[in-house]
């Protein structure tokens, strides 16, 4: 452990509650151990505060905006509230418009069928899947991973300087990695883009939890984040951002909400005029819950302060990299250097070990989850292996025998709900697996790794 | 009440327990009272049962797919086990896949993008939005509202038989009317559709519900049905069926999850190869404990018996319909005649009130909470109220004096939760209303008809 970590210990404050802190699950090697969720870059656990909101919540759910009831004029309240809350948690404009999705990936796909005519998209192959795909009809330009802040820095704005100069462009960029956890120089790529004309979207999945997230401080267009990995997994994510692509664009789903009046003309066809607002692109009955759950969070969030949360989060980062420095077989995968600042999330290889067996042991013989694959970013994890692209890696685990060459990953990532304990229990099980390898049997079962209990 | 009604009622088993079966409401004429929630149809409150399923899975909550933890991997269990509830809830054939939406709105939006080139959309005009407007680019046969459920079918196959013979096409339907609770030919509708060379979808938003559904036994090649319509209101819906439309579609949602392997070209763009199971139009982290809610509501609907559940929501009807059979100012509205059979949605016009008024009185005054529009199928509403359609109606309250003639309608409803007590209040509630007036002032506000507190 570093002197510097030690020095900040003593300030950091206490994980914030969150449920299933208490859940216990079987060892292969016998007995029961508290369950240490380390796959927050996935999904994190509900909050407590979120939890216990929506309990409080839910025997009074009605239909929203259209009900006469006084539980219906609560929850349409409660609803609008919300994105009153989220449009202040990200800093948003005043005219900014908030649309509660289901995800990340549904609030990019949104913005994606929002794109103007003719719109060129810039995207480093880095990205996420959910930031990397849903461009579809647009003309998407991929940039090479950059090795450096500066150097996407660079490569966005010569990207931008070989653009058409006239037309609309999207830069879609992460706030932090999802496999590094590494933070992306978000305020100087959206200077970038502004100064080439073109519009910026950040997917803020990784950062929002982790950090403030400002659209107006960072100057960004659009944010996009998933409330299941902002401690508050009840279906709902958000786009926040400028309201002029999403009005003028075609309604995200076609149907009742959305529509403010439907006409049956004359010779048969069907008119319609469309809601201007966020409910333009959320037609059906809102996801209520989902969207009180992502408010709730952002309020438990700004309460207990990032300042806290972020020296918190950082210590952790510093208990996990001081405590394997000292094992050779552990390399981390970075694109921007070991020392550069990120969230929460890390992720690596071990020498000699497959990272699907890996994974499996410290889950099976230490009640650790963790993920391990190629964590729905596929070039980025290729590239960081050094693996040929043309052969290797599904999504999810692929069969490949213990000892075997990594195709894949493990990734540790945790948060604000996330004990001392869990990381050093984490530590210890790395440092005794690499040393002494697992006590167990495993093998491949429909996909997944498992204790192989026939032995 | 009639004799029938009588002679029933013994048998009619108690309501099903629901969340905020105790919450009392203030009344604007002073003390509170339960509230009576009448708008299932817009959606319904949580069955007991689903909320305890959910609360007590919720501290297990893990990332599904690719985490290797325990309770990732008992979360993935999960997910998959309410899959396969689903498909046996709705009687699915052992070749159907059952993807997992937002809303029925949402599965009838993934449909349309999922229809082959070239298909033809033959629709009711009488439809709820959700089922009228998704279909884009394809060319759509509206059809005119029939009289009878036999008018329904000759005029499916009429327009069927004028189709262009070759190539896809696809009939959507309801099961049961949002608007009037009529419950549709569904079966007979499919047997036409396929007699020529058609394929039916099935909204059973407000029928499964209510009624059992088959895929099977109706013979349609896809159902979809919103959870928060099934007693299960945590942002889950469902489409269910035929798999080769779906295999062969572009993914719905782009990104993880959907995406088998993602591999950037050396010519600078990026391959995909995307699934072909359900999970193709799922992209993004799954919201599993609204897919768990549904499972379970569907588990808690079969368990307590739909013969038993029809036979009591029939008594509720019976019991609306004969309370208020000697109120000649009222009017129900209905496509098929007012005895054909139905679910328990009834929807009328009170005369000498504007709808939106007397809802509002119904709040206010009684605790009752019903709905007051066009109920998003406006050409319907607008139909059966013999209005001039392109001047009236905008989704929502109109701004309407109390005393205009109806621009919109009131929408009673109610389901597996609902006491007696609460449909015995509304009776007594129009009856009193129509036959002393309110006894409060009421102003229009925000869109919203409400009591005036300035008197």
């Amino acid at each position: 452990m570093s002197v510097s970590t030690v020095a900040t210990a003593p300030s950091i404050c206490a994980p914030l509650p969150v449920l299933g802190r208490d859940v216990t699950v079987p060892l292969v090697t016998g007995g029961e151990v508290t369950y240490a969720a380390l796959d927050y870059a996935a999904s994190a656990p509900a909050l407590q505060r979120v939890w216990d909101d929506v309990a409080a919540y839910a025997p009074y759910y009605g239909s929203v905006h259209r009900g006469a009831g006084y539980l219906s004029q609560l929850s349409t309240d409660l609803f609008e509230n919300a994105r009153r809350t989220v449009a202040e948690f990200l800093g948003c404009r005043d005219d900014d418009q908030v649309v509660f999705t289901r995800s990340t990936t549904d609030s990019l796909n949104l913005l994606a069928a929002a794109l103007p005519a003719g719109c060129q998209v810039f995207v480093f192959e880095t990205e996420h899947h959910a930031s990397l795909l849903p461009w579809r009809d647009a003309r998407v330009t991929y940039l090479d991973a950059p090795r450096s802040p500066r150097q996407a820095v660079e490569t966005l704005k010569r990207a931008l300087a070989d653009r058409e100069p006239h037309g609309p462009a999207l830069v879609c960029v992460t706030g932090a990695s999802n496999v590094t956890g590494e933070l992306w120089p978000v305020r100087e790529l959206a200077a970038a883009a502004h100064a080439h004309g073109a519009r910026i979207v950040l997917d803020a999945a990784q950062l929002a939890p982790h950090h403030p997230v400002s659209a107006r401080d960072l100057d960004v267009d659009w944010v996009a984040f998933s409330g299941h990995k902002l401690y508050a997994p009840f279906g709902s994510g958000v786009l926040a951002g400028r309201a002029d692509w999403l009005r003028e664009a075609d309604p995200y789903l076609a149907g009742g909400g959305a529509s403010r009046k439907v006409t049956r003309r004359t010779d048969g066809g069907v008119d319609v005029e469309w809601h201007e607002s966020a409910a333009r692109h959320e037609a059906g009955s809102p996801n209520v819950i989902g969207a009180y759950a992502v408010a709730s969070a952002c309020k438990a969030l700004t309460e207990a302060g990032f300042d806290t949360l972020v020296a918190r989060e950082q210590y952790l980062v510093g208990k996990v990299r001081d405590g394997l420095a000292d094992v050779p077989q552990v390399r981390f995968l970075s694109l921007f250097g070991d020392d550069a600042p990120r969230v929460g999330v890390l992720s690596f290889v071990v020498e000699g070990w497959n990272s699907s067996h890996f994974a499996a042991a410290l889950s099976a013989e230490y009640g650790i989850g963790v993920r391990d694959g190629l964590f729905c970013a596929h070039p980025l994890v290729r590239t960081l292996l050094g693996n040929d692209p043309q052969t290797q890696g599904e999504c999810g685990s692929p069969e490949a025998a213990p000892g075997e060459k990594s195709l894949n990953a493990i990734r540790v990532s945790f948060g604000a709900g996330t004990p001392d304990e869990h990381v050093e229990r984490f530590v210890r099980a790395v440092k005794e697996l690499v040393t002494d390898g697992a006590r167990w049997n495993y093998r491949t079962e429909d996909g997944r790794c498992v204790p192989d209990r026939s032995a």
